[in-house]
């Protein structure tokens, strides 16, 4: 890594004969991807969006900047990673940070107070990331939401819904989905006797549970936000509590947090929220954690987060039926997360007016990564493209009769190919095919011409077939079908 | 449009309680998508998408920004019009102001030197756009282009061709796609008497030909630009001329501008382009037309321009034969351009390797201002969900029964919805049905549950029926095969 630094200052300082020399890179944190890549993400997004559409949900697009007071104070901590665009005269623009803000943006700004809808688009990170674990300062999010005022906690059982459903069809290997509450977690700040005042970084502290240790976790709370360890202490016996509707249900008839209006509110929810995952039959994965609190600061009940248990794709384990989680894997890495944010339409809104919302994130940069993976490890070859044919010719001088043939296969439908060669070879047409994984070749010669008939080859068993050049369109569909 | 600046203005100084009202809006130029106009983009895509990938070509796919000097003396004077980042400590970053640049840096960053893709995305602009034209400062892009040291001209004429499918296919009303050389143009400059050094800034004055007249053309090269008026009346003359291949024939007979070299290459080319064209039966559209330029620096090659010629979908005029357009309609906007540019791949290879590139960029946001347009027009409804069936009940209390049997569905892969709340009446349930387009609700009572059946009704016909819930799946499946 070093070296690699080294020898880009050396290219930025000018090459061996004194020049500037062009550095040659995409920005940093960001990447490419090449075609391989593609064909794996369109069948991820296939599988998410086919997943949202079965939900009815609509979809919308915004653009990839925003005024910068859109995403002014929305995000708590984080706001420093917004990248800011350049003050050429006009608006202070910002690149959007996630697409929850620019949704509720959207709708106060068209006074929407219904939708249910998924957005998958790029959001912009000033990270640091650790490119090797699939995170990057530009990378897509697949969010879903249901905006509108309904009964408690059906929206947010179909959010969870969705997680279990998607990450099953991945088949990522085995995941937990930890599920807490705002109200819970600032209720017990209350109980413990943290001021009003420090909730949110507090609550930012906590958020760093599955990063750092409690030892670590209690001295950023002591240390740099001023808590007393007593305090901290309390928090801590809290935070390790892990269970399902059974610990809901102790939780209200604990004598300290059913104190708190605020806790008995979302510990009810948490129950009633239970009762409708059972339903969906989703309760073998999601665990209410009290430790989970997600950092930014636009929630307001219900928050969740998808963590894959094992590294790699693994046979999923036997399921259980309650939430408990006590013999949970090592997490690596969260997939998916989300949760319910009441009041942020009504921050756009001029009149105040607030639209409940309550939605889903997956994080499909880490999916991209582990089916890459997957990919690699795996003996069949990922297509780049269709292509279900290659018009070509062993003879010379055919180049006008192959392209003829090959605009009647387009203009019939057909996917196919030809050489930008007035006179390829034959084995280079055919190795075409094996290296893209073309499985059928149309082959003519001066004799095909003058029979009407085209050679068809099947490339897998070299088996060859004169076909009709009237019935060509028909065989090759025959043969192509999945 | 000044009231509405006015009233701008006024919010942003403050609303009548004299605090700062925040501002509701999307950034200068650029707009949100809603559902029904993301149904319309789906749909416009999957045609595009088609055609690219009957032409085996795969995808790739690019950060939004790039390194500022990525971009730097790729656009001519256009360059002031990119996006730049603001400076937030590390590399100067500007947004893409096209797909082709950063295709270029691709190839040559990964030392690719032969491949078909198409790239569909965002890009950036900081143009005064006439949003009512359909003209944005975010817009997309979609791009194809063939890199690869080929035979002349056929990867030239297959991107034409896929210009001639995909308007075809999207059924935009006719069309005129226009052909010229840049090495035609350069020739004509010299032959006519332009110094070398105007060359590029004469021909982006040229390009301004189709939303000029010519007395304003000229009047720019003599006054603003510096040229003799007779050399540009020369220009003039052979900027009016249109026609097919045999205006290419033509011109390599024409004393004058058969005397340069260059002119002369092209003008050979354009013969061989035609007769390529021919077999792929697309020259009833197409035009040999001198007074296309296209402003972009990076051409070395063949230029085209598809323009629509009338101002909404019509039917297709009969078929020419020759690419004689002497009858063209008004041109009301291009809505694809490209061309070949063997230059740009080596600007950024550390050695100057030359890849040669041609390709094709289809104007994608005026083909949904179109087909929006058209859809308002037309009397059926544009769905913007894809639901087959919702589950309600003309009963109270059956809230988990209706969540239970939704989730039976979603789990068979049907796509289903259910009302959010305990108790919907059955009317509001059946006329969201009437609104989004859904056509199969599964009605469930006390009477229904007892007998293990559904009742299952068609929302167009209002028909009910029983169906055995074991036989649910089937029967929806059945009912909504297309």
């Amino acid at each position: 890594e070093e070296v690699a630094k080294l020898l880009e200052l050396k290219a930025q300082l000018g090459g061996d004969d004194g020049k500037h020399v062009f550095v040659l890179k995409t920005a940093k944190g960001t990447r490419d991807y090449n075609p391989k890549q593609m064909a794996i993400r369109e069948k991820v997004f296939n599988t998410i969006i086919s997943c949202f559409k079965r939900h009815g949900a609509e979809t919308i697009d915004t653009p990839v900047f925003e005024l910068k007071e859109t995403l002014t104070g929305k995000y708590g901590e984080d706001s420093k990673l917004i990248y800011d665009l350049k003050d050429q005269g006009g608006e202070l623009l910002s690149l959007r940070y996630d697409l929850t803000v620019p949704f509720a943006r959207y709708l106060a700004m068209n006074k929407i107070t219904n939708i249910k809808r998924y957005h998958i688009a790029k959001v912009y990170r000033r990270d640091n990331p650790a490119m090797t674990r699939g995170r990057y300062r530009e990378f897509y999010q697949c969010d879903f939401d249901i905006a509108g005022q309904y009964d408690p906690m059906i929206p947010d059982a179909e959010c969870l819904k969705i997680v279990h459903e998607i990450l099953n069809e991945l088949e990522l290997g085995d995941f937990r989905i930890k599920v807490n509450d705002r109200r819970i977690l600032d209720g017990m700040f209350a109980v413990c006797g943290v001021p009003d005042e420090k909730f949110r970084t507090i609550c930012s502290t906590v958020d760093k549970l599955d990063k750092m240790s409690w030892e670590d976790v209690k001295n950023e709370m002591v240390n740099e936000k001023g808590l007393a360890p007593e305090v901290a202490d309390q928090i801590g016996e809290y935070v390790s509590m892990q269970g399902g509707m059974d610990l809901a249900e102790k939780l209200l008839q604990d004598p300290k947090l059913s104190q708190s209006k605020q806790a008995c509110a979302g510990l009810t929810d948490m129950k009633q929220l239970f009762s409708y995952l059972q339903l969906f039959r989703v309760t073998d994965k999601v665990v209410f954690d009290l430790s989970l609190a997600r950092g930014l600061d636009y929630y307001t009940g219900v928050i969740y987060e998808a963590v894959l248990t094992q590294s790699g794709p693994a046979p999923a384990p036997p399921q259980q039926q309650n939430g408990a989680a006590g013999e949970e894997g090592v997490s690596v890495g969260s997939v998916a997360g989300g949760g319910r944010y009441d009041g942020l339409v009504g921050m756009f809104d001029p009149k105040g007016r607030k639209v409940p919302c309550v939605g889903v994130s997956i994080g499909i940069e880490r999916v991209f990564s582990i089916m890459e993976q997957k990919a690699e490890a795996s003996a069949e070859k990922v297509r780049t493209t269709e292509t279900q044919v290659m018009v070509a010719s062993a003879q010379k001088n055919l180049l006008e009769e192959r392209l003829k043939l090959t605009a009647e296969l387009w203009d019939a439908g057909i996917k196919a190919e030809v050489m930008y060669k007035k006179n390829p070879k034959l084995l280079s047409q055919l190795q075409h095919c094996e290296d893209t994984g073309i499985p059928l070749v149309a082959i003519i010669g001066e004799q095909e011409l003058k029979d009407g008939v085209v050679k068809l080859r099947t490339v897998a068993s070299r088996e060859e077939m004169d076909v009709l050049r009237a019935e060509l369109v028909e065989e090759i569909k025959k043969r192509t079908l999945q």
